[in-house]
Parts: structure tokens; C-alpha cells; sequence
């Protein structure tokens, strides 16, 4: 399991004072960013010279409770399974100050060439990354 | 049903070239905005004088195709389901270029207080565009 | 003078509740790519098949009055200036219930190699249009 | 002088694969918001127990060298000048690889009742904060 920690920001919220929905995904992006931090490189070089990327294919969000303005909340990504050329990862956003689970999202990825836009075998440092995962 | 159209904006894609997987939430909501636009004030009156909101409890979203900046899509949305505070939406995003499913979403949401943040009973209009959907 | 017009949208506002004030510059970029509708392929072809950017190295903005979620507004864009390699627009953002400018900026590009990053002449095209303005 | 640092996001970069400029307007209010950490509860308390905000009326920006995705940077604010009921922050973005200067911004803010939306007299600890700065 690999953790971010941080408080929602002043345009995280939307016109009725809660985060958008639409920020949960991005709040996991971030996880997964982190969790790869691993890789020689990061993600960044995943992405931008290797090339490969790991779209989504489907994410299934759960919404508990809201996050407003400033509240401090974590992201624990863990993965939950790993195929061939794609693996699921489970996010929980906790809303730190009563420790409320505010959001929980499985997210299934596909390893991408991100030229040709085909699916490839995931690349061996990423499935190591994964299985630890 | 209900249809709205527009391109990708420019800084609707992200470090891969493509579409952000966040922004088709967004997307989502564009189009239950314009699916209230029928009731008085549209979806604005409805959040900032009625105090009323439609927060997601869930969000369950398949990628399928990619959208690229510039792309021209459209976004469909019918409803699935309407229960006593809840209704299902279903949408469809279509690439118009070549008319292929790029994304689909079930997105259910809870007719909702905004101050108390409580659940309440689904306002009658609400109901009705609803029902019509 | 190019026009567009919309409304402000649900995840445009901040914690204040007003539309946050890195989102006029975006508003101002939707208006200089419509202000572009008029080339081949438009502002996305001159990106992605020319690769030619017109990246800011100049933002100058007044803020008088605010905008809030479902403000409808319109974004005025003129071109105050033509250089060999660079351009100044302005922009009106006007809130449409009490016709008050809610915002103007000046806003100076630099035609620019998207692969070499480097500026470049004005194409024709883009010279012409901005002539036009 | 107050100095935040992180990384380009994936999702902060536009179509011609460069930092949006937009987004350097959301990097310069993430160093506010640290600035006012000394205040009692930071500056979300001050927004959303206060009801005390600080809208921009004027924000003047200068665009040197591009971020891509995953670049580090810094953003340094420091207090240009302070009035009665308005304030001056000037920023530099530093891209953190070569210590170039990718932006720098001015940004007159003005102390503002948000529920009357009324310039108000500077409160005692932001005033001492922007001394301080």
C-alpha cells in the first residue's frame, strides 16, 4: 500500500461547497503517480520517454461522505489484481479529521503504448511494481 | 433523453495526448445540467435558491475508445432508474467523427439537502423531468 | 471582434463561491481558439497537424467584478496589437444580466514551433486572421 | 518569503504538451494559501469561518520557459507592497532542473467581506502576516 496525504484546495470545490465528484479520479491519479514512484524515473518517464501509459479502462467510484474546502485527507492505493496486460487498483480517500471513509474506487488499467495506442505485456518493472504492490 | 455537443478543449487532455479520465465526470455533469434545464431556473436555481443538490453516491464508468483535443463528441443522457430519493442516470459519450462509443457511465445520485447535507425526498418537479427522462 | 458566450459551470467556482480567477484565462483561451474558427482545421489543426503554438509570454488582467455559478457571460476578444512574430488580444468579459465587465485582459502570444519551442514567423493564415481581428 | 515545491501534474499540461497557462494563476494562490499558514486555522479558516477572502482585482504575469509534465518547480511569494485594504504578492515560478525562471506574477489582492462582497479594512493578523512576508 502506497499513501498521499493533503488538504483539498480552494478550487477543488464546487457551486454546492463540496469537492466535485469528478476530483475523486484525480485524487487517485495522484496515488498512482505516487505508487510508481519506484520506477527508474517515475511515472513521468513512464510516460513521456518510454512511452507507455496505463489508461483506464473502467473505474467504479463510491461516494460515502463529502470533503469540504481544506480538509485534510489521504489516499491509500493498494493493488487488487494483476493480469497480463492489465491490473485493478482499490483507492480509499479518508477524511482524516473522524478518520470517515469518503470515497472508495476500483480502477482498472491497461498497459499502453501510447503511440500506437494498442495494449502491450506490461513492461517487467511495472509488474514488479504491481506484485509488490 | 437528452443530448449535448461540443469539442475537447485544450486543456481538457493530459500528459499522454489524450482525454483526462476525470474530465468525462465532468462531462457527465455538463449533461445533467442541461438535462434540467426544463424545471424553473434550471439546475442553477435548483443549487443556489432551492438549496437542493443531486450529489453522486456512485459512479461506475467504462473507457473505451479515446477522445483527443479538438475531438467533436457528444454526450447522451437518459435516466436508468428513479427510486423515492434516488435516480439513476446513464450516459453515453460518442466521438462524432466516427460515431465510436468513447465512454460510458451510470452515475446515481441522492436528492439532497445542501445545507443540512441530509437525504430528502425528491422535490415534484424534480421527479417529473425525471420521469419524462 | 469575436464573441462567445456560455455559462459559468458548476465546478467553475472556488471555497468563495466565485468563479476562481485562474479560470478567465481559460475563458480567454476558449475565445482565441474561437477567434482561430476561420483557418483550416481551425485553432486544433494548427496545433496538432502544424504544430505551430501560440504560448503566452504576457498576461495582463483587471478583475472588477465577480462571476458565480449559472452567471451567463460573454468573452469580447479584439486584437489591440500585431508584431512580426507576436500578438496582443484583448479581451472583455462581460456578465450578461447587468451588462457589467466582470473582467478584461491583455494577453501576448508568440508564434512558436511546437517541437523546436522556439518562435517562429507568423504563418499567413494566422497573420491575415489576426489582421482581420 | 514563503516557498512551496512540487511537480508538474498529469493533468496540468494542455494540448501542445506545456504547462497551461491558466494553471500558473493556481500555482501562485497554492503559495498564498501557504503564506497565510501562521493565521489561526491558515486561510480556509479565514475563508470559511471569517468569511474574510482576498479576490484578485488585478494579476499581471509573465510567461519565460515553459514546465512539462513532471517537472519540479518552486514557487516563492513574497509581499510587494501593503495598503489599507490591498496587498501586493509577487511571485517566481522557478523550474527547479536548471533554476530557470518560468514565470513571474504580480497579484493585487484586496481584503473582501465575501458575504457582502465589500472591500473591508485589513484584519490585524493579515496585516502582520503580509508585514512579516
Amino acid at each position: 500500500m502506497v499513501v498521499i496525504r493533503r488538504q483539498v484546495r480552494f478550487d477543488e470545490v464546487d457551486a454546492a461547497g463540496l469537492v466535485f465528484f469528478a476530483r475523486y479520479a484525480a485524487f487517485a491519479h495522484e496515488a498512482m503517480e505516487a505508487f510508481f514512484d519506484g520506477l527508474e524515473g517515475g511515472y513521468v518517464a513512464l510516460i513521456t520517454r518510454r512511452r507507455v501509459g496505463l489508461p483506464a479502462v473502467k473505474l467504479e467510484s463510491q461516494f460515502h461522505a463529502p470533503l469540504r474546502y481544506g480538509d485534510a485527507f489521504r489516499v491509500e492505493i493498494r493493488v487488487a489484481r494483476v493480469g497480463g496486460r492489465s491490473a485493478v487498483f482499490h483507492y480509499r480517500v479518508v477524511r482524516e479529521v473522524d478518520e470517515v471513509l469518503a470515497a472508495e474506487m476500483h480502477h482498472t488499467v491497461v498497459t499502453t503504448d501510447l503511440d500506437a495506442l494498442r495494449s502491450i505485456e506490461m513492461p517487467a518493472d511495472v509488474r514488479a511494481a504491481l506484485e509488490r504492490g
